[in-house]
């Protein structure tokens, strides 16, 4: 049982010890893993679905706070939503709507707690730390600080996302396509190159995709940076040939 | 009840595991929370205006450790404080004095103990964190180990200060102006440009000032880097027009 | 106490996270301590030293996880060492092999455990977490986890390595020298530059070379960067005038 956080802060920035201070000071029993916070900013939809990518390993119970939220402190709407028994809390904006769309089970709630001290610019801190410390302290939701809803508000579906949604330090780009159904012999097209299936990196010779460890589609080169070498960036588009 | 690191180490660097190490053989049973390890490298003057913005939301007993330390292993001397009920550590170079002078109770004393093992360059690890943990455990001061001193030896004061201190990952740049009393109406001159407030990011059009979460005026674009837009580094003046 | 973690995995990406939630499900109690997710990357050698630097400041029964694995799901064995008391797991590509030479006691096992799910390339959080986490649990091997073996696969030896193994965010150069036996009259020769001696940066005028905190000799420049000025990078040979 954890709080994991998934963000665009920056892991070298203000602020994500000041939200750490705050889970610390609700709940100081539960531990606190920092999952991403280079999340593509501003890039809902990628975000939206390399999150969807990184969950699967983990028990019910354990709680995701969620944060690429470009129209904070706009009209927004704030949300909580149990999928298959794990918790999310982040903006409505459809960063949690992969997750959603493909749930065998899930539900969705509306925020309507406001902290005495809303800054305009950090409900990371402000308003959503608290609420994913007290869903962690009571695995459940204290009663009026949530309406149920239907359906969030964006919801972006659970299809796959035929683009590069992140790239990591090494230089590999990661696709949003899960790459459990597709033969090994399809050749993935990235940017003006045509790429072979390698199971691991010392196997390939060149430029190659594999299904890398989280079950997507990776663009990788054997120690080199596929991105700078093919020219690909979040959202460029992939496709098969 | 935390210690809280604020640095210059850089976070993706070898140097605030190393402190991490000691401050856990020292205090276990004490959480650690990273502030952060970006502060201005050689700009203590920056750097303390930024750490004096961020202790405002923490409760007393807290002990932040505070190295931005360009003179190392040099003459300065090793400052331990308490300011309205919270503790801080670092080098007498400045780094704590905007806290200090702006404190409705406070008091200094000079660290008079020293390692048995003291590496010339990293007192952050060596002699900080071993004290930090300390106070962290007994809440003051073990005999012995402090002198009692007037005032610290380098003082800024509390006022605030015209200038970029801080670019987070976004590019928005952070002054050292508090605006709590600033009429909403002014425009600030930053670079060659005049910038209008606004109260959020989704609000905002161009280039904007507003009051961000630590209370702070800062330089801002929507959805986009405002250093890079407007060429803004720290260290540059700003002013009212 | 604690699991230290020293990869070349990348401070702000996406694979320490899941790292460390698999050894909070596996062993919750014990901590986890970033040393270090900057290691020189494809550069096993350079990594091997820095490691070998920084471990000497910890106690016996520390478990250190460590991660600079090119040929992840390729051939390459998987190994733990025990050496002067502490523990180490990692590829047996020489990663702890200067460790191994240098301690005064010492032993190897490769590791025949396998996870149900082993990824093709994340071994740090399928095979090595797990293992890690049940090293510290028992403080020893369960049986049937490991073969001994009489030495690693890959062996550097435990010779110094006149080269720079690590830029720091400063732009300080580590050297792959141990300074202890040093004169302090010789002059280092890196890049095109002879450099003498200096105690501390406030004391250094120019570029210097000096004990650093890890017992390592390092090029450094006060209040600035050394890499920058002299031209240095990894794996650049340094020699004595």
């Amino acid at each position: 049982m954890a709080i994991l956080l998934f963000t665009d802060f920056g892991s070298g920035d203000i602020y994500v010890g000041q939200v750490k201070a705050v889970l610390q000071r609700h709940a100081p029993v539960i531990p606190v893993i920092d999952l991403l916070h280079e999340a593509p900013a501003y890039n809902v939809r990628a975000s939206a679905h390399l999150l969807a990518s990184m969950v699967g390993g983990f028990d019910e119970d354990n709680v995701f706070l969620a944060v690429v939220d470009p129209g904070v402190g706009g009209e927004r709407d704030v949300l909580a939503m149990q999928a298959d028994g794990r918790w999310f809390v982040g903006p409505d904006n459809g960063l949690l709507s992969v997750i959603g769309a493909r749930a065998r089970r899930g539900d969705s709630w509306r925020i309507v707690w406001r902290p005495q001290k809303l800054s305009a610019s950090f409900h990371g801190r402000d308003l959503f730390a608290p609420v994913a410390a007290i869903l962690a302290l009571q695995n459940g939701l204290p009663r009026g600080w949530f309406e149920h809803v239907d359906k969030p508000g964006v919801e972006f579906g659970g299809d796959d996302l035929p683009e590069i949604i992140y790239v990591d330090h090494y230089g590999n780009c990661h696709t949003g396509i899960r790459a459990g159904g597709i033969p090994r012999e399809m050749q993935l097209v990235a940017g003006k190159s045509r790429l072979r299936y390698a199971r691991v990196f010392a196997e390939a010779a060149a430029a190659f995709w594999y299904e890398n460890s989280q079950g997507l589609v990776e663009v990788a080169v054997n120690r080199g940076s596929a991105a700078q070498l093919l020219g690909l960036k979040i959202g460029d588009g992939v496709g098969w040939a």
